[in-house]
């Protein structure tokens, strides 16, 4: 596990055909996923057993998949140990685990990550920028603000949208366009022409914010 | 300019014998600092007329130039057209930029950089961490903090430091301790052996916290 670094790496995991931001917990040299029931992430490890974490650094990205599916032609094929794998073209480094589900609570799967493949393709630097971290931070809290409400959250959310607006770049000014959008139709409860919004969960009841980003919420410590 | 990105850099600039973490704004291609009168960086640049820009990933060292000063020995000289310079010897890239003042307000200079070389030196992945991302917010927040006590600062300090142990490593753990540290400190105005911390103007009457990060704080757009 040589990319990953101590603590939470939220990074984007593709599985079967779907691509999620979720946090890796790296603790005591083992890596872990907490993967909410019935999210597609879950289901997917369930029933294949496998994710890539992709390093990139896309705002853009990490908003758009923590609300809606990416097109299936987003992802390429990565034969892994005999598996046929789903991975970020752009990505700069990923990594392909085997993960088996180690227990179950009522809400979530604890998911053991064990890693088969890495891959560094193309590092570049990447000046820390309050800007982009700030779209990272209001996602997350995005993500849960659409099913609490919590006037809490959507402090938060503002405040760093307006560090976005201040320390970010263009692609951060466009990742926080769509993020804004997303709320305000969560809010209206108008899903327009998104299939998969955060307040409509799809066919079989999976939710797209469920999945999202909750790792960074648990204490796993 | 390829090392920048779009927006506000936070990097760690050296200047003579100094090391502070510093915005540099790149807008339009053109890249600025903005430096508060009195601080060791602005009197630096008006004495010299260069810095270095230092991209570093390293939580502590962030935390530890906000609000003290390194020992020489830290820092490695660079000659650079003729220039002897000074960078951060771990760097993993840095610009070495002429500074010329552009203009000057009440508070502040308008620094205009050009850039004289660039240099990649060892790139690694960093990936997405919510707590190393908290320690550069709370550190901004709290070189404010110590000079107006604002609550709503206080509030996000406390935030961002919840996050640093949920979602950081080791060295945020280190850098939140040593930043609370810093802000007891600050508030109980004990000094304690550190010269130059906060609440300590040093004998030429500017202060530590006086020009870091404040950049991050100005809106630039």
């Amino acid at each position: 596990m040589g990319l990953l670094k101590e603590g939470i790496n939220e990074v984007i995991a593709t599985t079967h055909c779907n691509a999620a931001p979720i946090g890796i917990i790296n603790r005591n040299r083992i890596a872990r996923m907490v993967l909410f029931h019935h999210s597609h992430t879950a289901t997917n490890v369930e029933r294949y057993g496998w994710i890539v974490a992709n390093f990139i650094f896309d705002p853009v990205l990490y908003v758009r998949t923590a609300f809606e599916d990416l097109p299936e032609s987003d992802l390429v094929p990565e034969m892994v140990e005999g598996r046929r794998m789903y991975r970020l073209p752009d990505a700069e480094a990923w990594i392909a685990y085997n993960a088996a589900v180690e227990r179950k609570t009522d809400e979530a799967l604890i998911v053991r990550l064990r890693p088969l493949k890495e891959m560094v393709a193309d590092l570049r630097l990447h000046p820390v920028n309050r800007g982009f971290n700030s779209i990272i931070d209001a996602t997350v809290h995005a993500t849960r603000y659409v099913m609490t409400g919590d006037p809490w959250l959507r402090k938060l959310i503002d405040h760093h949208a307006s560090l976005v607006r201040k320390c970010g770049g263009t692609r951060e000014w466009e990742a926080l366009d769509l993020l804004l959008g997303y709320l305000d139709r969560a809010e209206t409860g108008d899903c327009g022409d998104t299939p998969d919004t955060p307040a409509a969960p799809d066919k079989q009841g999976r939710s797209r914010t469920s999945e999202r980003f909750r790792m960074g919420e648990l204490n796993f410590r």
